[in-house]
């Protein structure tokens, strides 16, 4: 059996087998000591002059061994190797850069270029660690409420709003598109009988923006919920998800956010502040205006400073959006003319999710689509869906990438994202 | 607090809150029974002839009511209704079909052109109930055998055996394509340091073909593993998968079982049968002849067949293809000239995995594309891998609507397909 680094120190083998990559190399006189690096960490190798011979960086070992302390080392224990085999023999003149320092000492575009080799570099990697306990919070706890996970089509006829910014396929001898999100779908299996649904998938935009904070291709966290009373019921449902992934997060990821050396403070309330209220405040306060109906980029930022000093919270809801700003499918609030019963989260200034209540009438939404210059002979395949009884609903989704990004203050979403798809990269 | 069907049996309090959809109406004079269905099941509710006034069958409700023993009615429970509001109202003259049935008594075609209607019969929607198993079951017990889940890109630069029946992409001022399988990709997630990978995500095909087994677009559960010893290390992996998915389906899913009339029988040890011997064994017992380097369609059935009176196994490894008819990052077994070592794993005669080990050293895998009369070039991302110290590895891939057919002996693969995609369909 093979033992992890991780697992080394409770291993009670007399000769303990390990796998992994030759990450560092000091040679003194007749001996030599070697870290071999796998998944879960770094241990050091004591190996004499014929074990060594032949290694370089990045050579792929098998080695088995005799664990002995040695308080010198990281982790405490190193392994006095007795059989060594090359199992993976490298074939470069020399690394595209070191990947055995505290920070990988390149450019973000050539990592990215060599993304195989810099995701070597344990503090690169780290962050997908996170990543992926970010998606097992949000699994378990949406299942654990009841909520199903689905599988929806990305090839789709039609857009979600219209077609605008959305990637052609040729299909055949049809033009069909690449989903920007599930909503309909996620709409649909409400309508279903599943009532409750949450999906993990890619959602693809064909936005001409080349920013830090933009991908054309992503992983969408949505989430659907049947049988609401109304947006509140989506607020505190996603505010219950934030906390238990705060709570998980710290659990499961501890060495990860040290050596990212992130401190995770849980969220408290969080704050559900109307839009006009935010604009107004953002004005009164930093002079800043708003654009109609929305809070721009650097209104995002301004607003969460406002909110962290203010409520001493990182997460705002901004709710209440108008009509005019919101989908088509947005459930208008009796309560504020002109307004929606939608919202958004942000996040230490960025918005991570839109979200809300969805209107659920069949004759609402055809009215409603109609106002918006919209056919609705062109959504006959979603609308269909409206006449047999849909409950009340909403729901809204997280960006994977955005919240992976801003969970660990990293400064490009690229860095939350194994392989970035953007306007100039399609490669690796 | 709303209680769910299957949680009425539990529930303590007074008043108990349900929600649902009106699945099937009986007036008695003064009084009526209607059932209320929700995700979970069925209960029949108890109403007076105010409440039942203007319900129609799959009109959303909200109810509140008292429970009451019934030993004549399904789960021995009925729900005295005190308060019943209507929360969705239905729109339509009639409904496509009944869905209150045994069976939905439609064409499939017709179920899928009224998708969400038809999900909501139970039986159409159980299916999917055990294919959210599945992809848990598969979840779980590769992440406690230390892999890794991924989320790689599906639109890529070039294809991953050379571009034939892909789908293209307008990206930008580019032409992309929609990725047929993360194999690129896992195993560059194994040369990352990742070691073990596993990925849930869309693969897409552009085959002509349109029969029972064939999507367009479909659910891949893919796996890759380094730093093995062999193809043996991967089967091992994939067999101990299956034995712990029928154990977990049979616990989480009696009713969905019980419903669908199919019993499951645990897998045994299955059988690994070189693809020269089946042949032979197929020329021999049953005349028939294969084509050069595989099986077809025909051939499968009827060597499961054998398997299944030979050696009471439902499963059959066939291993050893020809280096030709394999993929060019094949690792050919050196015990067998001209043979490669992956497989297929034939489940109740259909082709459900594709799995092998991968040539993980850089000159032998480009000069295998030389003789593949493929450019290295082209590959320069992939290749790039290989020359930093590339360990043993190997995958596999399970069709996630594939394994839920043939588990639930469905008779098309499209009744394990939320919505399916195939030559002539792409709504809804």
């Amino acid at each position: 059996m093979r033992t992890y680094v991780n697992e080394v120190k409770a291993a009670t083998e007399e000769l303990i087998a390990m796998k992994g990559w030759v990450h560092r190399i000091y040679d003194v006189g007749q001996i030599s000591f070697v870290q071999l690096r796998d998944k879960t960490g770094i241990i050091q190798l004591v190996l004499d002059k014929g074990q060594r011979e032949g290694l370089r960086l990045e050579t792929a070992i098998s080695v088995k061994g005799k664990k002995a302390e040695n308080p010198k080392v990281p982790g405490g224990i190193e392994l006095q190797v007795q059989t060594l085999e090359v199992v993976g023999k490298p074939d470069y003149d020399v690394l595209p850069f070191p990947i055995n320092q505290q920070e990988v000492d390149a450019h973000l575009e050539t990592q990215l270029n060599y993304r195989t080799i810099s995701l070597r570099a344990p503090k690169v990697r780290a962050p997908f660690k996170v990543q992926e306990e970010i998606v097992e919070a949000f699994r378990a706890f949406f299942k654990k409420n009841h909520f199903s996970e689905m599988h929806t089509p990305k090839l789709i006829a039609s857009g979600t709003e219209g077609g605008s910014e959305m990637f052609t396929v040729n299909y055949f001898d049809r033009r069909a598109f690449l989903a920007q999100s599930p909503q309909f779908y996620k709409q649909m299996m409400v309508g279903a009988g599943f009532e409750r649904v949450f999906e993990i998938g890619h959602a693809y935009r064909a936005e001409l923006h080349n920013t830090w904070r933009h991908l054309n291709e992503y992983v969408s966290l949505d989430v659907e919920m049947g049988f609401i009373d109304s947006e509140a019921d989506i607020m505190d449902m996603e505010e219950g998800f934030i906390k238990h992934l705060f709570q998980h997060i710290k659990t499961t990821c501890s060495e990860e956010l040290h050596l990212l050396d992130i401190e995770l403070v849980e969220p408290k309330e969080m704050p559900r502040i109307p839009l006009m209220e935010a604009q107004q405040i953002l004005l009164d306060k930093y002079n800043k205006k708003s654009p109609v109906g929305n809070l721009d980029a650097e209104g995002e930022a301004l607003f969460s400073q406002y909110v962290k000093e203010t409520y001493d919270s990182d997460f705002v809801f901004i709710t209440k959006y108008p009509i005019s700003k919101r989908p088509v499918y947005t459930m208008p609030d009796d309560r504020l003319e002109g307004m929606t019963r939608s919202f958004d989260l942000i996040y230490k200034g960025l918005e991570i999710t839109t979200g809300g209540q969805r209107i659920h009438d069949y004759q609402q939404l055809k009215d409603n689509m109609l106002a918006f210059g919209l056919k609705p002979e062109d959504f006959d395949f979603y609308l269909e869906t409206f006449r047999y009884g849909m409950p009340p609903h909403g729901g809204f989704a997280i960006g994977l990438e955005r919240i992976t990004m801003k969970l660990l203050d990293l400064d490009n979403i690229r860095k939350a994202t194994l392989m970035p798809r953007d306007l100039k990269r399609i490669t690796p």
